[in-house]
This record gives structure tokens, C-alpha cells and sequence, in this order.
């Protein structure tokens, strides 16, 4: 038990979870025992749900379960559609996001309900609905409602069918696998701040969209969710092409900027999630026929290493990924927020399982023995 | 550094802050370095407000300033007005509240702007706003609409305004005080769960209506803001009424369920609130001419200290007290949100001005070592 503030609770074991495992000192993430190098590209995002959600990896029949499911959870009720029309004045989009996933609870016939069966029902609904509401989001913003979305189209998954929506018409079949990579790449992280914050909501047997919506509200943060869009404002803001980014770099970090996308509070080498992007990005950009953005980002990476000694996490190579795929760079982080709905509702469904009111203490810096005197006298 | 988890955290020190202090030993709460017994009574919500938010017990001038700031914040604009018809169909009105205070931050011109400015702008609309939220989400779930709820009276205070708009007439003016009184007690209180979750989302820099939505989803929780409704569906369920409490509460405890209202992780002693609540519900009791509920807390209270060896905690009178007023039981954690925003935007601002992401470890407890087969093969 510690005295003294443990500022940020950075190494503080603050829970148990059977979910995902990071070794800082190796580079190694795995979601249930399972090592990311050996799932990137070989499950899809629903076998990955189910692995989270549901606790191991689907047999076909599990899985084509899970995917009618899933199907069947994506339509959203009255109350987001009424929410919409008026949240797309909001700033950005995880501010109205955040209003739109609070708002799919009035609909939901399980809201009030934590008991197991209801949680995971309610997990399928939120990882059904949560690109539904990005690109129902989108289409309102871009042409004034959502009506002439094309419908999600049952051959494709959750990657194809949220590119199908956002982009308008069919993806290539690749495109589409490298974006299910993606999501199965985003899915869990252990106790990062959005997690962490859906399980203090959680602990207080608060219910699933009370969790979730604190989720959102954490990864909205530029030092957390956000940074796989700065990443991209960066490299559009940098003049020149690849020979801009070395004077670019040493300038800021000469200013004492922070270059987003670089460096982890646990990974002490390389992020694992980083490799597959930077393959991604690399093989997008062939397909593209513009490397422009990819050489840039290789570039930004060698300068920052010699710099800094920074290596880039899993925000870094994100960025390009999500651009040449041709997702609006202020959707990045409800990407994300697609993507790890699947490990938060497995979060929290862990934590109903075995709860514990998370409450800690805090050390007192303020003033002491004040004494009150009558507001004429102050 | 604990490499064992620490269950909920208890006894770890998460977060430096000026705001409050508990001393759980001795029983003693303190706002900014002056004891609650010395406020309790004397100061007014908005004092409180000033010394949480803007740090010190204000002046004349200062009060004025603060109370004409917070009248003109009162206005809710088109977005939550519109989301209102829908939300009241939730299951409870916290959820609906969540909603509402999260698309408050469409209709703020500094949404996304986290400077100590903004932040305070911030805090005193959030603060202004959230009685009003409650008024016309308790008007439009009773009566259809909320155009006819009494317009707030310049003459009143945060406290009987409430009291007006949700009971529809005047309230006495001791009535007033001592809702008043009820505010500033339950305003702060070191890193309990909807704090520390509001800390948590701040400090990945997000802004202050994700901090504040994710801390009004915690406080739903039945362990922690839950509570007081809790007890009062307890008085309410029990038969006989003085004479029904001991076997009634000798019956749960018997058959192992929690009595609600009573210890608390901090404290070791009585919590200091819980006095003055004790009082003001004696008082309000002969002011009604109906001791009942408080004759039966009474009661109460010798029993599960008795059998239990626990004393009430600040819920436990807070629910005879706001029964007394005449407030809905399902409105009480509401209450405790109106006042309580006061604490949680301050703890916002004090975490936004010396931050540092929160981002603690967990410890793995599942299976290691698993090696993926394709799904034919599962």
C-alpha cells in the first residue's frame, strides 16, 4: 500500500482479467493466451469478438451464430435517430458520438438488466450498432441524413460493411481483410485509460452503456484515442513530401513538441500491433500507387528513433492505414472506438462477474486548518 | 509499486488534490483546509461553489458575481430539449440524465476547449444547468411537457429553486436552508468513484462534459450513488412501521443481504455528514408532523450497529431528509449529482492544470500459451 501518490498509477496493479496480457519487456500482447502475431490475419474481427466476449475462438458453427446475431443487433432505435440530426453540430465527432451511444440505452429492452445473459446481449447490440452510428454520423454530417446509406450488404462483416457505408460502394476483398485486421489489431490493450475507466464505472454495478459511455468519453482524449489522428494531421501539415519530414521533425522536437504516435507507458521495445500496421500501410500504398504518405511515415520513424530512441506504437502506422483506406481523418478514433467496443463490453462484463467497488485514495496537497468566518468579514 | 493487484484499489493513493480531505480515523471531512462541521449550516451552495471551483470562501462582491453568472448559465439548449421526450422512456432517470448532460456540450460554445478559462465557464453552466435538467426531465416524464414548469425565482438559491420547479409551489424558507445544507454536504469527497472516473477521463485531456457524463454514469451504480434510493424503498418496504425495523432488518441481515446506508470504505468512526443529516431529518420530521420514517431510521440504526458493529454513512439520512421534502425517491441520486457537480468540475479543472494520463497495470490471470488452429479444426 503506498503512502505516497503513485502519480498516473502507472505500475499499480489496479485489477485481474483473463482478457489480455501485455509483456512491456518483450513487445508481447495476447487476448486470452493467444499471441497477436499468431491471430493478425488469421481470424477475422467476429472471431476475435467471440475470443473476447464470449471466451474462446468460435467453432464454425459458434461463429455463424454469433454473426446472426450480430446482423440482427445492428438496427438503432428512435432515440439516436432523433439525437443525430442535432449532435452532428457538435465539434467533433467522438462529442456527438458520445451522446449517441448513451442514447442507444432508452432503446434497449435490457438497459436496467446486469446480469450475465443481458450484459452479453447487450455487448452484441453495442459492437453491432457502434459502426452503424459512425456512419449513420457521417452521412448526416456530409449530406443532411442518413437515409440513402446503402444497406450493410450480408456477405461482408463488420470491416467490410463499415467501408461499404462510409466510402459508398464495395470494397476490394483485400481492402476489406486489411481493415478486419486492423480491428482485430485494436480490439484489447489491458487497463488503458478507456478500460480502465469502463470498469470504476462498472465496479459501482452501474450498468453497460453507463461504462461504455465513459469509455468513449476517455478515448475521445488527444493523449489516448486521439493520437492516431494527430499522427495523420501531421504528416498532411508537413510541406515536401518525404524530404520535408527529417527538418520537420528535428525542428519540433527542437521546440520541444511531442511527436504523436511514438513511445508507450508499457511496451519498452517495439509496440507488436506496430509491425502489422507498417506491413499494411506498405502494402495499401502499393495498391494506391502513391507510397507518398508510407515513405513519410518511414521516414518520421528513423529521425524520431535517432532522436528520441522513441519506437512507434500502434497509433503511428494506424494513420496511414485508415487514410489510404479512405476513412475522413476525424474518424479515426471512432475507428478505434469500433473496434475496442469488442474489449470494453468484455471488460465489463468481467468485472460484473467479480466485483469489487473500485475506490482509491488521494493525498492532500491544499490548505489546512482554515477557519470560517461570516462572508462580511472575508 | 504493488505487483499484486490491489482489489478496488483500497488505500492507494491515486491522485494529489486540494479539494477535499478525509481523515477517516478521526471522522473528519474538510473542503479546501475548513471542516465541515464549521460549513455545515453556514455556508450557502453557491459559497461552496466559489470555494470548490474558484477556490476560496468568496466575498460579497464575489458571491454576486458567482450568483449572477449561474443565473445567466441556466438556459439548456435546443439539443438536450430535443433529446428530452425521448430519454424519459429510460428505465431510470439517471440514465436519462447521462444522456441529457452529455448533449449539454452540443450547445456549449467551449465544448472542446479545456483551457482554465473554458473549464471554468464550463463548471459554472454544468453546475447551473443540472437542476434545471432534472426539473424538466421529472416535468416531462409526469406531465407530457416541461413549458409549464415555474420559471426560477431571482430571490432563491440553486436549492429552493430546485424545491419550486420540482414541487410546483414556494418552499418555506427554512425548508430552503435546509436543502441548501443538504448541497454543500454532499458536494465533494475525495476520489469516490465518480470523482476518480471524471480524474480518469480528464486526464487523457479529454474535456470536462466526457469527464462529467462518465462520473454521472458511476454515480448510477447502486454502491455508490444508488444508495440513498436504496434506503428509502427500505423504509418504504417495511411493515409496521417502528415496531416492523428490528425483525425486519435481524430477517436481512440473517439471510445475508447488505442493509444500504451504512460504513464506508474511509471511514472508520461515524461520517461527519451523517450527523447533520440526522438533524435535519429530525427537524424536517416535526416540521411535517409525521415522525414515522425518522423514528424508524432511528431504529434502524441501533440495530444494524448492534448485530453489525456499522454506523450510517451520509446516505443512510439523506433519504428521510429528501423523503421530507417531498422529493421523488427515484430523483435522489439526481440530487446528489446537483450537488456533487460542483466537486466533480473542480476535481476536472485542479486534474486538467497538473495532468498526467492515469493509466494503471492489471495482473493476468488466464490461460497462457494457446496456439491458434483454423476454425475447421476447433
Amino acid at each position: 500500500m503506498a503512502d505516497k501518490p503513485t502519480r498516473g498509477l502507472a505500475d499499480v496493479v489496479a485489477a485481474s482479467t483473463a482478457l489480455s496480457d501485455i509483456d512491456g519487456a518483450a513487445g508481447r500482447l495476447s487476448y486470452r493466451g493467444y499471441d497477436i502475431h499468431d491471430l493478425a490475419g488469421r481470424i477475422s474481427f467476429e472471431e476475435c469478438i467471440h475470443l473476447l466476449v464470449r471466451g474462446s475462438l468460435p467453432t464454425r458453427e459458434q461463429l455463424d451464430g454469433l454473426v446472426n446475431e450480430l446482423g440482427a443487433a445492428r438496427q438503432i432505435g428512435p432515440t439516436p435517430e432523433a439525437v443525430l440530426p442535432y449532435v452532428v453540430k457538435s465539434g467533433t465527432p467522438m462529442e456527438a458520438l458520445r451522446t449517441l451511444v448513451s442514447s442507444l440505452s432508452t432503446d434497449d429492452p435490457d438497459a436496467a438488466d446486469s446480469s450475465p445473459g443481458a450484459n452479453q446481449r447487450k455487448a452484441v447490440r453495442l459492437i453491432a450498432q457502434m459502426p452503424i452510428l459512425v456512419a449513420r454520423y457521417h452521412a448526416t454530417r456530409t449530406r443532411g441524413d442518413a437515409a440513402r446509406l446503402p444497406e450493410p450488404d450480408p456477405s461482408l462483416g463488420i470491416a467490410g460493411n463499415f467501408l461499404l457505408q462510409i466510402t459508398g460502394s464495395m470494397p476490394e476483398s483485400r481492402t476489406a481483410e486489411i481493415f478486419d485486421e486492423c480491428l482485430v489489431l485494436h480490439a484489447d490493450h489491458t487497463m488503458n485509460a478507456s478500460t480502465f475507466t469502463a470498469r470504476v464505472v462498472a465496479a459501482t454495478l452501474s450498468d453497460m452503456h453507463s461504462a461504455i459511455t465513459a469509455a468513449m468519453g476517455a478515448l475521445r482524449g488527444p493523449l489516448h484515442g486521439g493520437a492516431n489522428e494527430a499522427v495523420m494531421n501531421t504528416l498532411l501539415a508537413i510541406p515536401e513530401g518525404v524530404d520535408g519530414v527529417e527538418p520537420w521533425v528535428r525542428q519540433a522536437l527542437g521546440d520541444g513538441q511531442k511527436i504523436m504516435g511514438f513511445g508507450h507507458r508499457v511496451y519498452k521495445v517495439e509496440d507488436p500491433r506496430a509491425s502489422h500496421l507498417r506491413r499494411m500501410s506498405e502494402e495499401l500504398a502499393d495498391m494506391r500507387g502513391d507510397r507518398t504518405y508510407y515513405e513519410m511515415s518511414r521516414r518520421m520513424e528513423q529521425v524520431v528513433l535517432d532522436v528520441k530512441g522513441l519506437r512507434p506504437n500502434v497509433d503511428f502506422f494506424a494513420a496511414t492505414v485508415y487514410h489510404y483506406l479512405g476513412i475522413p481523418t476525424d474518424l479515426f478514433t471512432p475507428v478505434f472506438a469500433i473496434s475496442r467496443m469488442s474489449g470494453w463490453t468484455a471488460h465489463v462484463i468481467e468485472q460484473h462477474l467479480d466485483n469489487r467497488l473500485i475506490r482509491p485514495d488521494s493525498e492532500y496537497i491544499g490548505e489546512r486548518d482554515q477557519k470560517w468566518t461570516p462572508i462580511e468579514a472575508r
